[in-house]
């Protein structure tokens, strides 16, 4: 399998050429020039290429297992983590009070793509993690924050969410896990929760579990829901640790992929937590931190088709096979590489072209999370509430299908586990799934999204696009307006159906998604070839990758951006053929 | 997992009421009353619900290994094998002069897709054998045919096909593996074939090797390629099982899936081997069986998308999770069934329109081949070559996104081993690639069936899809006259193109042939509607069966057919920015 490249001049272009990080006055961003974020991004990439990318394939073989009451993680694991942990990346962007290095979320996110492309499995522990920090820091109590967060934002203890319970995953309403008070101000937390990543392992020696249960009074259904922080090993206040607490890792599943992330079934036998914010508001905390862990789904699915492509890349290079259709390339040689092949070539600028547009899409709701968290702008909060279902799930379902591809470019040699091709397919699969399916998704975004605010953010984003349509050049602009057309038919669509008849509305709910992801790569390649045309004029930057992006971006938007109107036609069909059929007939 | 539920009903509604089956004038098929056809396929079904499908998983989770030399297949696939055996089905479409039952090869697809269904990985030892009794019935000498077609006919010696080699696939002008003259006019084989499907196994005490291999003389590239019948065990003149031949399975490949078949390395180390058909002619006799063989691909396809989308419709009935958007349709329960949610319908409606339809073209593709075998009906063996490249491309492609689309339908529990939708994915992908890729099998569409014979085939086919949507009503005419000039603009395009630039034409394969496939899925949707109406009208027939396939039938028309224009933009897109990058580039 070839050698996992970090994407760094991509990134290098993103971040300064078309996002303008050191001009967006974030935080901790203005010392983040050209110069500095590379270095960032190099050493990055170097633990990337490095340590984490040669133990992806050996950890989807060996898997986990438990032995002894606990979690083992594939061999190596343990080591790479450290060197994760040392290298002061679980903690980038979060707070210096904790010990994190304060740097803008985009630039974590930057980094997390590669880290994603060269492990997911082993990723997921830092992302988790990441994701119990931003938890405890809006909604844990000073004592709490002080007692979790140094350790959790350095990595030496882990974090996980407890939500999915063997009955439940999306209807979370109808969780079982109980939660009791006892005398001391603590609770006594009982129930089974399911597919938790990373709910036991050898990375830590402590893990952070933040747990949605049932205290008494809340009533029924997701109101009555309260988060509750239990860790794995009972600390003192002082943060040392003491009496193993009452839950176990009870049960691995065996899964299509992610085999070097354990999915745990967790057994709470009375164990030990305490209630995180306000008590019958548990849902409230996790939709806190529901932007920035649906990013990272979909950055697992953009950087697993990154890493994919890559690898497709390199075979079509090497690989000789059959000649040109317009004569022998290489006559000296017994057969042409398959990238002569139109083809071969066409499947690998679908995936270069999804995969740099995602890449700009990922960075730049990461910049607009940033924005609203850092600098208080409800613009930017109420776009990224937009974006953020589409980034889930556009990215996550176009992403296995760019690893499907690349797959495909392997042939035969593809579908054996050897090759690291099969893996990336397996793994990318889970992200479509997780952290809200991708229906969730679409439902998320066009019934609630949508309407939110007065429908202010789908306009605002409309406003964008429409914009960068009129700045753009007619072979980016054409396309763009035209699919902001469509765009906005689908909206009417919605709007005339959407009080009159649900179903007929949410039956187009998925060709929405796939409708605004479309139109958001379309906006992002404009403003790359923007980018890339006014560096050119400067003289700045090296002048072939700059073409290249131009090249990419007429291909996303001669190939791609048109079938937003296939989604617009589906949109307009409605749900009579959807809902027509009695249940009996399925 | 749910149990599989053999679609009777359907086969025999496609056999009778929208081919004519016993009208069709075929060999055998006159005595192919609904009754008799009935009982066949409740039989095959039976087969395949009973023994097959039980043990699919087991199969999965067990796979092959060598033991002492030898393959051994998972627990409960010999007996299960020799069930087939002994039911008949391996010999069902055969020539009863070699024990065969004369059957139509219409009805040999409709029991080969629930055996595929049931248990792809142990169907392929069939369907293999299937295509090297094709190969020697049409290219074997005599004695070929007496000694070596009664026990394939029978299943009691199993076949296979060795093309491949570590340094070529789809290019077999590349082949290396030598065939030398022995004076007893036997031959010499010495070389290392790959991806041998069945290439060992413990199911059938011999195992006939189909071998392509470079006899002297006949030059380089494909043109100097043989094929050799070469038997693991040497049998006498009558059949009688003698010394083991000089060929062995070295290794076994580890596969995303079709764990249950041993893929094998073969190392044929001077083996001894009969020509078969004329010395450098081996192309031209696996040209023979390739209709055939793409066609079981195909079918492969559409088979596991069968199969998932019962196991997700079966999910969507039972699970409880949410609420119907129209309010509780089960207020008694704590939850609604998935099945009340728009998106988890369609997906369910997506699914099934494209299998009943995919099902169609399938039987369809059969009975053309049938008609040019029996009948020597040219114009059919044109439209059968023009169709098995998208049979091929399209119901794979489509039947993989199927499978993918019921496992999402499971949500966390599909990505689970335990509950059979990871497999179905993981088996449906090897048949995107297998017997020639699936841009390959676009590349034979557009350059070579789509020229052939003065463009005749396409022509018959335009006009195939233009009687049917005139003779529609409105709901199936009007999109179906729509996708039709689709095609035909696609075809203006390729004749400006074509012979212009190569590059730009092939460019847009794929997607042609997907345009292609969309438009027979159309084509047979309106003959399937029409069948339908008739039959309710005629008062013949489940009238509910009926009904739910009009809807079905519209739900492809209003929301899949309009992908045509899609494919055709990206046809009229052109080479620009396929081939514009360097290689260097990637």
């Amino acid at each position: 399998m070839p050698a996992y490249a970090p994407p760094l001049a991509d990134l290098a272009f993103l971040l300064h050429e078309v996002l303008g990080l050191e001009r967006a006055g974030l935080p901790g961003a203005a010392e983040l020039d050209r110069d500095t974020t590379a270095a960032i991004l190099a050493e990055a990439g170097r633990l990337a290429a490095d340590v984490l990318a040669p133990l992806n394939a050996a950890g989807d073989r060996e898997g986990c297992r438990i032995e002894n009451g606990g979690v083992r993680t594939p061999a190596g694991f343990p080591a790479a983590y450290a060197a994760m942990c040392a290298g002061g990346w679980t903690g980038l962007d979060c707070d210096p009070a904790h010990g994190g290095q304060g740097m803008p979320h985009v630039l974590h996110t930057a980094v997390g793509e590669m880290f994603v492309s060269a492990n997911m499995a082993l990723q997921m522990v830092a992302g988790l993690t990441h994701g119990a920090v931003s938890a405890l820091a809006a909604h844990g109590s000073a004592e709490q924050k002080a007692l979790y967060l140094p350790p959790l934002v350095a990595g030496r203890w882990t974090g996980t969410m407890n939500l999915t319970e063997p009955h439940c995953g999306t209807d979370l309403g109808l969780v079982a896990t109980r939660a009791e008070p006892a005398p001391d101000g603590s609770w006594r937390i009982t129930g089974t929760k399911i597919f938790i990543s990373a709910g036991d392992h050898d990375l830590a020696p402590n893990i952070v579990h933040l747990v949605l249960a049932r205290a008494p009074g809340g009533g029924a259904g997701t109101r009555g829901l309260s988060l509750f922080v239990v860790p794995k090993v009972l600390p003192d206040a002082d943060g040392r640790l003491g009496a193993r607490n009452a839950v176990v890792a009870a049960r691995l599943e065996r899964k299509m992929g992610i085999h070097g992330s354990p999915t745990c079934e967790m057994r709470y036998e009375g164990a030990t937590g305490w209630l995180v914010g306000e008590p019958h508001k548990g849902m409230r905390a996790m939709f806190t931190m529901m932007n920035e862990a649906r990013l990272g789904v979909g950055l697992q699915g953009l950087a697993q088709a990154a890493a994919a492509g890559q690898a497709a890349a390199a075979y079509a290079r090497e690989r000789l096979q059959g000649r040109a259709a317009t004569g022998p390339a290489f006559p000296d040689r017994p057969a042409d590489p398959l990238i002569v092949h139109p083809d071969i070539r066409r499947t690998l600028m679908d995936i270069r072209a999804f995969v740099e547009g995602g890449r700009a899409l990922a960075l730049w709701a990461a910049m607009l999370i940033d924005r609203s968290r850092s600098a208080g702008d409800a613009g930017a909060e109420g776009l990224a509430s937009l974006l953020i279902p589409v980034v889930k799930g556009f990215l996550t379902d176009k992403g296995f299908e760019a690893c499907v591809a690349a797959q495909q470019v392997w042939g035969g040699h593809g579908y054996v586990e050897d090759n690291g091709l099969a893996q990336y397919v397996r793994d990318a699969r889970i992200a479509m799934i997780y952290e809200g399916a991708n229906g969730i998704q679409a439902l998320d975004l066009v019934a609630r999204k949508l309407p939110s605010d007065g429908g202010r953010h789908i306009a605002a984003f409309l406003a964008e696009v429409r914009g960068a349509a009129a700045d753009a050049d007619p072979a980016f602009g054409a396309p763009l307006a035209a699919a902001a057309a469509d765009l906005e038919a689908a909206l009417a669509v919605f709007m005339a159906e959407g009080l009159r008849n649900p179903d007929a509305a949410l039956a187009g709910a998925s060709d929405f998604l796939h409708l605004a992801g479309h139109v958001a790569l379309g906006l992002m390649w404009a403003r790359m070839a923007a980018a890339a045309r006014a560096a050119l004029e400067a003289g700045r930057g090296d002048a072939a990758f700059l073409q290249a992006k131009l090249v990419t971006g007429r291909h996303w938007m001669a190939r791609h951006l048109p079938a937003t109107a296939l989604h617009l036609a589906r949109i307009r069909a409605g749900g009579a053929t959807v809902m027509d059929l009695p249940a009996e007939a399925f």
